[in-house]
């Protein structure tokens, strides 16, 4: 960089696409907009990044303050992409420096901020504010592509689970099944996941295996997982 | 985000991480600085991104000021992370919005700039100004993962070359030897290899058939390529 005293950049900003599964679905959290511009409409948690703070720490700010998420105890979260269309909001030009989160059973604390956090199904998301529906689009492209060369969805599990668990998972995610024999296969050749030795019991079914991962950070699988 | 008309926010640069094959070898372009600070120190061709300009604008004007480098030509071109740490730029917080940038014979036009614009190679880097070491490693860890799961490394090849060739691109951005029957076989099954009708002629070996990629744009492999 030159010396440039008189510079005059764009707006920093920061948004958070926290994902988890509901009931096999993949769900975004969201907030309901108390200001102006596109007050009312649904949005992805965000706001201002301030000099002197890091984006992680503008993050953790807007999950406490809009949704009430604690965002230091979510068991995975990526940088996403910065977005920096100059149009991408009414009032100036303004870059959104965007993460992706993984959560299992992260619940909201609607009672304590003004901005109405709910978890929407990604196949049915309402009208959304700025450019925040492609940023979904993105975050989930991505997150297809991470569970798919590592063990990212990890964090959308719950500690113990079952093969068949982790399979539905996947699906959610990917949107389509996938076939139960070669999943298992594939899984179990992997080496990342440590049996239990519990079994869950479930009264339809005969009782089944419970899993762990060896590790619940993100870690690179053996690329001929498909 | 809020109403807040007294918005403060960090500096927002653009830094380029352009890699390229020379013999053999992955080198990155790296420019001398021409002001404080780290006045005469190596550093990645960056610059400001004003207000009213997008980042891929930003960094196709510092491509081209400090480096000669027609940033629109360049094969491929991915955003790579925003580096954040408040600390980063002496003067005050500063964020960068790097990208990183795949070509093959890309000159720099020394003579039409201020900054000394040179290939080094990855392995042997001198004393880099900022986070720019910590930049290039972190690109190069991405780029590594990049050829294993998409075509990426089209983007650093001729249009025409040898699977020997193809094989040389990958040991040198790996930094390790691959199996050469193994790696012929999973390209050659990957369908995105077309041969040519052409050979080509070195002296010591016998001639090779000259392949090109069907497409020369990012594209996901099959993952079970290794």
């Amino acid at each position: 960089m030159d010396a440039e005293p008189e510079y005059q950049g764009p707006v920093v900003t920061v948004d958070s696409v926290l994902f988890q599964l509901i009931q096999n679905e993949l769900y975004v959290l969201l907030t309901q907009r108390a200001y102006e511009p596109f007050l009312g409409e649904w949005a992805l948690p965000g706001g201002y990044n301030h000099r002197g703070e890091t984006t992680h720490e503008a993050l953790a700010g807007v999950l406490g303050r809009k949704a009430g998420i604690e965002y230091r105890a979510l068991p995975l979260t990526m940088q996403l992409y910065t977005f920096d269309n100059v149009a991408r909001d009414p009032r100036g030009h303004t870059i959104s420096v965007t993460y992706m989160s993984l959560a299992h059973k992260a619940v909201p604390a609607g009672s304590d901020t003004t901005q109405n956090p709910q978890f929407f199904p990604v196949s049915k998301l309402p009208k959304l504010a700025y450019d925040h529906k492609d940023i979904i689009l993105y975050a989930l492209q991505r997150l297809r592509s991470r569970i798919s060369h590592t063990n990212a969805i990890f964090a959308l599990m719950p500690e113990k689970f079952t093969l068949t668990q982790l399979q539905t998972a996947y699906e959610a995610v990917l949107g389509h099944k996938l076939d139960k024999r070669n999943f298992r296969k594939r899984w179990l050749a992997l080496d990342v996941l440590a049996p239990t030795d519990e079994l869950a019991k479930d009264g339809a079914h005969r009782p089944a295996a419970l899993y762990r991962f060896k590790q619940r950070k993100l870690q690179t699988l053996d690329p001929t997982f498909a």
